[in-house]
């Protein structure tokens, strides 16, 4: 398993998402066992005009709907950046086996920071979780699009 | 304001969710102003084979699709059970103004119970939250159901 190849997918998501001026954040999910991309994703909440279309939830999506299956217990996210409340919650939801996080978010994160909603008693699954993967990468392009946004 | 009136039509959505063998829980978001339901929905996960596809989640995109807009800043949500930590979080980015609440969920509720969403440093907006409306018969529809799907 080549865990930034993956997260270099990922990426390539969210640089997508800057194009389209949506907050630089991608999501692949991934079957280990095949090695197989099943689902990419990057955050649609402007395109959309939906506040809940975070990457994590449309690559969930799609995952689900591609696997006909409604629980994603073999499957690994790699996303850029630590998953939000919302989405923490939702890959716990989903049974998602191995988290790969890029670059932390003290702001809005959930899994390291804020609620820590897998240490949480009403936390059913918690998925591994590995962050620091492609970090740099991963942080410098959601600075380099709130830098641009602000000038 | 009839809080009971609109618990009520949240009530027949968990209803409808319960013949189709979903966990009962459903949600009407309004426009205080005018009175009128913008959106309803109900718990779908089984049916849609997405387990994010809460009644929350949906009754958020239902609404912003139908006015146009991505935040609901002005409209009131009544969703017959505590919402989780995922549509708590959702709820906070669409800026639902006011929360009304029926029965409390001890075991996965993120609102007065779990991870307490909207006392963390990281959610940016808290919606007025009350709870407790039409509780006995929101309580009644999941222990009911649930008492069903164990025998």
């Amino acid at each position: 398993m080549n865990k930034e190849k993956y997260m270099q997918l990922a990426l390539k998501q969210g640089y997508i998402a800057a194009k389209l001026d949506e907050v630089p954040v991608g999501v692949v999910i991934v079957d280990p066992t095949s090695g197989k991309v099943i689902a990419k994703a990057h955050n649609k909440t402007m395109h959309k005009g939906n506040p809940t279309a975070h990457a994590e939830i449309l690559a969930i999506q799609k995952a689900c709907q591609k696997l006909k299956i409604n629980r994603l217990r073999e499957m690994d996210m790699y996303v850029t950046l630590e998953p939000c409340t919302m989405c923490a919650a939702a890959i716990s939801f989903a049974r998602i086996h191995n988290l790969f996080i890029g670059a932390l978010d003290p702001k809005g994160g959930a899994v390291i920071n804020g609620v820590r909603f897998y240490e949480s008693a009403t936390c059913h699954h918690k998925p591994n979780i590995e962050h620091g993967i492609c970090a740099e990468e991963c942080s410098a392009l959601l600075k380099s699009f709130f830098k641009n946004k602000r000038t």
